[in-house]
């Protein structure tokens, strides 16, 4: 059975319990569950992790070669910045989905560039906790073709 | 039963015709079908519409508001240019998803820019034509909600 | 009898009916018949139009030769990106008053910059409906001048 | 009876007596009496002062509150560099209309941007001394309105 | 016999009418009749428009592809702005000659970028009427090669 | 017994009695009374000054040499555009403390620059009325070492 | 007891060893002393933390909610990069007192800028390890108001 | 029998030995010969030279005064840097058409401006070998008119 | 007899007394004699003033219009900002040589912008005191020619 | 013996598994045995780490201190955006030599900017594997010097 | 006797033939002979020297070592691009005063840059052709000092 | 025997007479000697050339072709600036390292820009004279892979 990695950055161990106006209600817990039904729904596998550290979620893309075949990664604010992880996903060649619950473009400029969205296979930006139900979907959907 | 609009933007007709390594196979036809049956499949009737005029997408917008309960727009080549597209979105007020078949920020400088961006609901960029599919889903999930 | 020409560009026939805390409460066709009687009083024909096509502005501009001693320009969206609107003034030769309803330089940075300001006569700018009336008035004192 | 200050900066005292082909053959006394004139003829006082220095503009602004309905600023040179004016008006709160005889978009890049523009009310650009009329007019409407 | 496309954009049929000291006394009826001769001598079809309308510009160049041989394109203020002109000849595939009648490079600075040339065959800038003759030549010597 | 000079610039004189909600309730004085409060439990003479004009900024730094200790300085909107005070600084060589009582990092961007900052012997910003306190503390401290 | 935290980024358990001329001899235990007692005094428990690593930095301001009343944040170099750092302030909603032992602002162009500065409730810089005295008494004053 | 300079700069006398890919085939004596050949028919004399040294081309220019009625300038690399070319072009008053064999406008950012454009009486560029014959025509239109 | 005004601005009174390394060890005193001095013996009356505030350098070089025949400026701080001054010198039409003591180009990079550069007859600059006297000397040669 | 440590960054665990074409087909396990056998020719010991953690890698430096005389470090994606590997070094003052295995220069803009480099003794850049041997033979001399 | 270095760069052996309204009527001879004479009145030799070729202007600078006291450079168009003359200034050692006979200020903004202001010991720009006895005289006042 | 080229540019046959601090006691002669030395050591014959000359440099590097092996670049001051050297690397194809003595990345703004190094094999920079022995050494390795 094809397995998906959803990964999750820095602060999304926070969704839910600040600033739900910006991000909703629900818990990255809930989001994890969210993602393996829909797996189980579409034959694949969902493993979901976090990290706030950056050297945590290279070393997560590295050893997904062979493991997985495809990355939900919402980098979080490492997205704006980390060259590491862009490299990391071109070293290991598992096609990313990068994913934003927000809007990122209705917000500050420097949440407007994306380090990792060259060298992403696509983006889900702003539509909420069912982005990630989305991208999962989008794989089953590449994975078929 | 809920109305969806596809509003396709300057040479999204020739789509299947020339730069296939770019765009695909498929033609605007093709994904016109697609997205009428995806919406059909969730209850949703789903409007195709397309123009290489920006005058046109803009009056297209401006007579969405009762009519649709929400726009998928790919406005090509006027994403990057068009505050007039921006302010109808603002004035209309009917949600937008804003849709790029390829991933533009793995292209050209200037394709990395959106005056659309900030004022849709949500984006969906480099997923193919799955990506009209999924927009409608969206759509459907939000109107669920 | 002198007569002025009021063109409006995109999105400016939907005053009245979306975003009043912005805009007004007017729509289009009040502020019309405002520039008619404002006219009517200084001895001014004056003739409105409106296009969501950069195109049709163009071409409006192009056959005021002759036919309008002044124009009343609010570009809307355009006034930030149109090349073609300030050649064709240029072109034309007829007066231009820029205007805009509401203070663009209190918005976002890209409604700060005008293609039209540096070939237009002058400019009114955030004094709402009644800056039109005000630019028609400036017409008057330049024709009796 | 409503009262309206008009403000000018440095140099507007030399208006008339150099560069006229840009600035017009009107003295500065002509102006302050055409504004008082208007006034008469509107129903409001109108008080006229200049000053080179950016310190005194910035008292007769503060002193303003209270004293006067609206103020008439053309703050010259200093439009371009004075955050201490614009502070000035926000802690004041006497509406404002910026005003330039010249039309500033049309001549050197640094005149382009206003540190007044985004907290006034409104403006009035390049109309020539016309100008004040019209501006002390926009007070009259928005005091009846 | 091949043919040229000789496609003009807007204002250009304003020539010699207006600011011929920039553009010449030469008129668009006047050049399209030299375009035409100049084919005839050298063995080529030659058809000639204009239009003020971004989109209208983009209709013809899809629609020049089995139709014409080259494209000879006076985008005029569309040059400096136009994606969508650039995306329709990337998506048509008909060389194109980018045309300016006066030398861009020595006018404002927003005139030296063209969005065109990076996909453009050769540009000829500069050279008056002259050009639109020249830049057919470049496409007889190009058809005989 | 050392003496300190508390230096407040352009419109700090209106404290309290306009925008509380970003400066809060106290009046100049009332932070004068503190400041020269807080000096005499320190063993330190204080002396507050304001002024609307850099001019009188620039004499007040420049006769500070040999007078006082230390300069707590809120140049206000001085802060971002004045070299003048900068250089007079310099050219004094009496250690300054530059001081915001709100968060400038927090507002537009023109107020994150500062020409003082580099010359200062240090910064205390949006504390508050509480950081003039802080500022002449820190000078106890220094004179102390 | 309300309590602090006092946490420091990468580098500055280097303090008094390296660079003296620039950071001071204290170390960062005698720093650590010196808050701990300046907290004391003032009736705050004060708990001081250093990492070399962002992701711990991070970790350490999410779990300060409920345990802690206020940080004292020098994040060393992260300050001028880490959006992770920005967004788990304002995620965790404990008030930030940004701190640097020396002026930024007469060094390097890239240490002018600091991703947290606009989150944070203030700043203290340039002060020396007198800053992080202050830093708790801001907090005290802030406490007890 | 009037006469062109034709001038070829920096790395031109490479043509048709390295990178034919991008230049072509054609060696810089084929050009050469072929000029000639067009002047001939044309009716004017033709001069070519070559060097790789900034000063010499320098030196070609000013001397061309009263020696010749027209340049057509590749200056290679030093088109883009030198405004010893372009201060020699002002000097010596003789009319340059600058020529480019490939399309610089697709090529690096750093080819696509030219320091002697806005002094140049035209351009054509990316037309291969072609041009520069194109470009003696043109000057053969221009004494001819 | 002809005159010179040399007007010096902010913190030019400070010169022998601070940073002695930087700009010399003569006073302003010295150098005024040293200016009349030199006037004296080139038949030049000289009048030296100086002021830290920047509205009565406006003041002195408007009242110069009539009564002097050249300004030797040296504007300090102001040179770099103020778009007044250069108003002044438009408005005034009296020939003016800007003047600095030090090197500005050897400084930070905001001393490298002079708004009075454009306007000024020329520039002496890091030529120390003697500046003075030759620019002197430069009006001296200018009125005999 | 003198030492050496040889520092690498994130990613650089994945040489020769992935993108060969630029990296070349050796593993770090190889360049690490081929810098101890370098070491051993030259007289030095060399010790060789690796880490994806940006942490990691400061406290390998800030340990470095008496126990390396020299670090070569393949910073990786950190070398464009660390300050604290910056700082680090700095506060260690062990002499670092910068390497990259490919031209960074060839590649994305992104990629030519180092934070390291102003505060390296030297650079190594695009050697390949070599550039290792070359560092560590540099360090050799210097130690010999 | 001490002796000065008069430096002319490119196209400045054009001076009095062309461009007159911008560079005077006198040749670079009659600037010679005068450079000469001002120089035996002061007790100078002078020696004057033109080229068009940067590489020439750097031997030139190379050589003066320990044969010059001076050099009045006019680099004329490498003024604002040769790092080479830079560097050869600094590597020479020999006091060095730019100058530029017309006021580079008011003209093309990449005039206004200078990459020998920096390492010069003073500047005279704008002055005409006085000012090369200007900058001799300068020397003279240095050599004398 | 292979063969290298050392080609140095401007300024460099000034080293160890002038700024010793900056760039080592040892003369260029040194230098030229030990890359000889060092060639003879590892079965390379070494040629060492130095000019000035921009153009002379381009004429050295075009004839290197089917002459050398490789070349040493020390472009020197053109390093920042010639894309004529560009060029002629590129037209020519023998693989070039480019090397600067001291760390340009530690020096100014100006120097940290290559226009060769896109196009070189590698480089060596801020290693000193050594730098020199290790990029021919670099070759050696290269030649017997």
């Amino acid at each position: 059975m094809p397995s998906i990695l959803v990964l999750n950055g820095p602060n999304l161990n926070m969704l839910g319990k600040r600033e739900p106006g910006l991000y909703g209600a629900k818990t990255l817990s809930d989001i994890d569950e969210m993602c393996r039904a829909t797996g189980a729904q579409l034959g694949l596998e969902v493993d979901c992790r976090q990290s706030n550290h950056e050297g945590e979620l290279v070393d997560a893309i590295q050893t997904s070669a062979g493991a997985f075949d495809g990355i939900v990664l919402n980098a979080g604010a490492y997205t704006h910045t980390s060259i590491a992880l862009r490299d990391a996903i071109l070293a290991t060649g598992v096609p990313v989905i990068e994913l934003h619950i927000s809007n990122v473009y209705a917000r500050e400029d420097f949440r407007h560039e994306s380090k990792i969205a060259p060298v992403a296979a696509g983006l889900i930006v702003g539509l909420g906790p069912d982005g990630y139900a989305l991208a999962i979907r989008a794989f089953a959907q590449r994975l078929n073709a």
